[in-house]
């Protein structure tokens, strides 16, 4: 079945906010879940005036332990509670994400009104598997321990081509069914094959998130095949040593991993609080990536299925 | 000396932010140093717009531990450090304030470049003493424990009157001095009295901070004589229930505070999100009190001293 997917930045600011960005975090709306990565410090009041909704099926992903990534869940969990959430919330991040949850949990009254489940992620790969989509980390290089994560959708069955179907007499159920699940069928003594029913599988959406990250060889595996990658891009390329020493990346090197990835989009967020804005990072990249775009602020963005 | 003062209401709205409101935080700039009155989450975003500077000789005083009140001083903490501020940070409040912020500095990785001397407030009255001010301290009735705070310069020295001495033929220096301090003099044989050449004590200005809390006679006292306070106003008087269960008050409540105690301005602040604007929070207040206005994110206001 076809779903909706929506991608909402919610914050594009690197380490400090500007009057203009707030801090890291991107929500995804796929079929009425809110996927969100990162929780910068304020992101619950665009959360808000993107209207997203604050007692949805939610799952939050934190990349790092730095504040300006996770801080925000604290007043996202103060806002659930007065509004009443009564659903549990999924949040998955390092060991030190649920430390830093359970002592402020502790520490302040949150007066929570729902279960908050912490899933500490040791190590890489699998981090959630839902019937329709997963998702997955991969270490990245930071200053501290980081992750990037990857959401990654099952592809769907082909196209069941009803006419045909209907043509060759066969009744709509258990029939229908199993030529749908690929399964071929014998009806009125003629073998009917699956594969002449049903198209070829159509390959669901895969979205990568790089969190705080220099880029390298593993993330750009890690990558491979994204049709929409939303990359860190703190500066420009003249700025290369400030990237090496903090750990970040330019607009350039996001572009090259794009690129070699193989991601047909590029996002590029987590822009030095120097950029009043941000066209000298798109033109940049640009020259590397024939498709590339800078996050905004409550830019909101229509994800649509890959050609099958 | 005479010292400029201006307030800036950095965050006004009540538990959850909305697109015009930020969370609880008011900063107080006066004579190069700034008092900072709690730093609900996001508070740094307007922190930077009303371009306070981040390195500036600064205390910062806490309310309670709701975190709508306190979360933003983490954000601050990492902002100030990432543009290297080396001056200390001085921050009061209650026990669990040091707790909250060991804690996270712990946890998270600030990277801190300064000093931060957190100050746990024990029972109520001083907390700060400095030669030209005090900050002092009073448990307020909230939902969990709270204080409200008051900022009181000290007199300042009468108007010396120069012209007078002069013509007395006096001379500048050693004698100047003692009748300005107060004390009365001989010169060529005859008495000056101190009284005559000094006009009276030029009262310093007086700032009441409620914090969150219901009205209470305790309250009304101390913040006696304000020239200005700024009182939450969570609800209109309709709601008077919704504000006995939360342990806020109305705009009514804080008039009728601010009436009995002689505060000369009412700044209302601390809206609940139901109201889109605060007219109808001033007309019950102005039905109370005669000087009533809305607090606003970024509003400034500068403080004059009264009349002598």
């Amino acid at each position: 079945m076809a779903t909706n997917m929506q991608m909402v930045f919610l914050g594009t600011s690197a380490a400090a906010p500007t009057p203009e960005r707030g801090l890291s975090s991107i929500a995804i709306m796929r079929d009425g879940e809110l996927l969100l990565f990162d929780a910068g410090e304020g992101m619950q009041r665009n959360f808000i005036k993107a209207g997203l909704g604050m007692n949805r099926k939610m799952k939050v992903f934190i990349t790092h332990m730095h504040a300006d990534h996770c801080v925000g869940l604290l007043g996202l969990l103060q806002t659930m509670s007065l509004q009443g959430r009564e659903r549990r919330l999924d949040v998955y991040g390092q060991p030190r994400l649920k430390e830093f949850l359970l002592e402020n949990m502790r520490i302040i009254n949150f007066g929570l009104t729902f279960e908050v489940a912490i899933h500490a992620i040791e190590g890489e790969g699998i981090v959630v598997q839902e019937s329709d989509y997963k998702v997955t980390c991969c270490e990245a290089e930071h200053s501290i321990p980081a992750l990037s994560y990857r959401l990654d959708e099952f592809d769907r069955p082909g196209a069941f081509n009803v006419e045909l179907v209907k043509k060759m007499g066969i009744p709509e159920g258990e029939l229908y069914s199993r030529l749908q699940h690929g399964q071929d069928i014998e009806y009125n003594g003629k073998i009917v094959r699956s594969a002449d029913v049903v198209g070829p599988p159509r390959p669901g959406r895969k979205i990568g998130i790089s969190g705080d990250t220099r880029p390298t060889d593993k993330l750009t595996k890690f990558f491979s095949g994204c049709d929409v990658l939303v990359f860190e891009s703190t500066y420009t390329h003249d700025k290369l040593a400030k990237a090496l020493e903090t750990a970040h990346s330019t607009a350039t090197e996001a572009a090259t991993v794009a690129r070699q990835a193989g991601a047909k989009k590029l996002f590029l967020t987590h822009f030095s609080a120097r950029y009043d804005e941000t066209s000298a990072l798109v033109k940049e990249a640009s020259a590397i990536h024939a498709n590339v775009e800078a996050a905004e602020d409550l830019k909101q963005v229509d994800i649509p299925y890959p050609p099958s």
